[in-house]
């Protein structure tokens, strides 16, 4: 186990009805915000109208921009910084997913400097400061009502980065399940994706000692796997949504990596896939991870035969832990298509022609290495592409 | 699962030598401290050197107050309030186990009123406000590090009360396992105990659809279970020690009854014991909980069978949960005679002519219950009491 220091002073509102104390957790903050969402399903679903309710009720003004995509843009949230500063605006409340909150994080960082929030995202600054940032979460998924991450597109070179800082700790987050049941079922699969990929990027590690840690991400795993077909038969099952959206929260709020060092190459791979083809995030990581993972297998085939009999039921074999771990990763490929997800490029319609590009962008033309259990430089990471096809 | 709120904002600082970090972190919050400890074990060790380097390093002055004893007394607390308000002290900075950190706790809020601390642990007030508290932890057992409660005897008629508010969550906590190496055994044990203790407290509950936090709590438990042998056997294992001071943390850091609603029986009978006999927390524990399991097993057979499998490693008879459930509750008393502790009230000298007496003080005079998931009047609470003998 490494030493580290952990802190997560996000405030968790959870359950039903919650969105209803938005106003008074937000005027704790400020009473001129910005209130930042995606497209029109918060309108349609009555979301949009039960918190503006409460912003008034509570004396909270607010200036709105909705229109984040997935894959958030950097142009959106040059706009959010605009008017924050025009509206000397206090808060941002991102009623949304993941890309949503990610944007409204850039939004906070980029609404008290001069210069270019990007910056910070490139690596050629550090913030030191940022507008509070609050949530009302829609779909469990990104862990970022959580989390110190955000990830932003740049559309100039469709370059996909993402950032982290204890300055982006959302204040407060409030999360009701209900607000999960008129997901469509595609999404909902990209979400259960997401939260796997956050515990496998955590539980692929070469730090030793690490089994309490260990067992806290099998634990998550396992309550994945048993919950999704749940949510995915019915998508208002209360009950799995509950635990489903709590457990998307905890695979990403840095507590399931303290002591340890996470992998991430599979996230940077699938960031480039995404930033070219614009696909859902989690659809992506379904076709990266398994090919990673059969790329690594040898690295750590103990590690690979704990998580297949732990997490995937499948029996141990003491005298051919490959064919174990082979099992596993067998049974994770059944699951993402159990679930509707395709395992390869060619379900995402990924042609062959731009791998090589790809695996350049990853690791920046080849200067630099991706990921952590085993460093991928841009050959192996575009033999992963390959396998992955 | 529960509607719920949680935040926990205590900064975690882990790992070897990370008490050398104490002056900076204290800096940021006072440069006039009390510096709060126990008997000399501290001195003894070397521990309150580096400490006070640190201290002076980063310019930070103190006032000591050390004597704190197991079951920490009111009258310290007092003091430690006294010294607060005579030298206009701006942190409590507790070294040491549950006992400091509680007390530390009390003084904190103690500090900042006019009447008396002990009414808020009776119930008669609630605190507005505290000092800020920090740590340095030697004994994994209590999580007071990371938690929101204090609990403080009251020598006046031997009281042992129980508070709670976000107001004393420790601002920082640093966390070395190295300083657990030279705890005596039978504190180590009472210390693995505590910690089964808060992870069986909150595993033991009614709400249904918690299939995530009780998946944690086994990994917790198994965790616990499976290193207790290699620190109790080389008192020197670096890496044995920080896994169980880490899972002595999250077991009570509110994290692991998010959703839920844990018993707590167990614990407010112990209470009454080491009140009155003065003995370890734990080692009364581990007598108590024994004989509530048994108590109490027929309650819901379903949730002891998944605990006797899923943490004891009991084989399932699907015929036959009553004896799954006796096999693990076996277990554990095994587990517990297995690190030195006794499993029944004649290894602790309690005799059976205060049963009575602390059935009516755990249950006020047979004015209230205790316990969630079975409530427990004075009957049944000497019930257990005789059951433990």
């Amino acid at each position: 186990m490494k030493n580290f220091e952990f802190r997560n002073p996000t405030k968790i509102i959870f359950g039903r009805s919650t969105e209803e104390k938005v106003g008074d957790e937000t005027a704790g903050y400020s009473r001129n915000i910005l209130l930042h969402f995606g497209g029109g399903s918060i309108k349609a679903s009555g979301l949009y109208d039960r918190v503006t309710t409460s912003l008034k009720k509570a004396g909270v003004t607010w200036v709105e921009l909705g229109g984040v995509q997935p894959n958030p843009r950097l142009s959106v949230v040059q706009e959010g910084v605009k008017l924050c500063k025009e509206h000397k605006l206090g808060l941002i409340l991102a009623v949304g997913g993941g890309s949503v909150i990610d944007s409204a994080k850039a939004i906070a960082m980029g609404a008290v400097i001069e210069g270019d929030v990007w910056d910070f995202f490139l690596g050629k600054s550090a913030p030191v400061n940022a507008l509070p940032v609050g949530t009302i979460l829609t779909i469990p998924a990104a862990g970022s009502e959580a989390s110190t991450a955000s990830v932003i597109t740049n559309e100039e070179g469709w370059l996909k980065r993402g950032f982290n800082s204890e300055l982006i700790y959302p204040r407060f987050s409030i999360l009701n399940p209900e607000l999960a049941f008129s997901l469509p079922k595609f999404q909902v699969a990209c979400g259960i994706t997401d939260i796997m990929a956050h515990l496998m990027e955590r539980y692929f590690t070469n730090v030793s000692h690490v089994s309490f840690t260990d067992r806290l991400l099998e634990a998550a795993m396992k309550t994945v796997i048993s919950l999704a077909p749940q949510v995915m038969n019915n998508s208002e099952d209360y009950d799995a949504w509950s635990e489903l959206m709590w457990v998307g929260t905890i695979a990403h709020n840095n507590l399931l990596d303290t002591g340890r060092v996470g992998d991430w190459a599979s996230h940077d791979i699938e960031h480039e896939i995404s930033a070219i083809y614009d696909i859902a995030h989690g659809a992506g990581l379904a076709v990266v991870f398994p090919a990673w993972m059969k790329y690594v297998l040898h690295h750590d085939l103990d590690r690979f035969a704990q998580w297949s009999v732990r997490v995937w039921n499948v029996e141990m074999d003491f005298f051919d832990s490959e064919a174990v771990a082979r099992a596993g990763i067998q049974k994770m490929e059944e699951f993402f298509r159990s679930i509707g997800l395709g395992t390869h490029l060619a379900d995402l319609r990924v042609q062959d022609d731009r791998l090589d590009e790809m695996a350049g962008k990853c690791t920046n033309e080849d200067t630099r290495t991706t990921g952590n259990f085993v460093k991928l430089d841009r050959n192996t990471v575009r033999e992963i592409l390959v396998l992955a096809q």
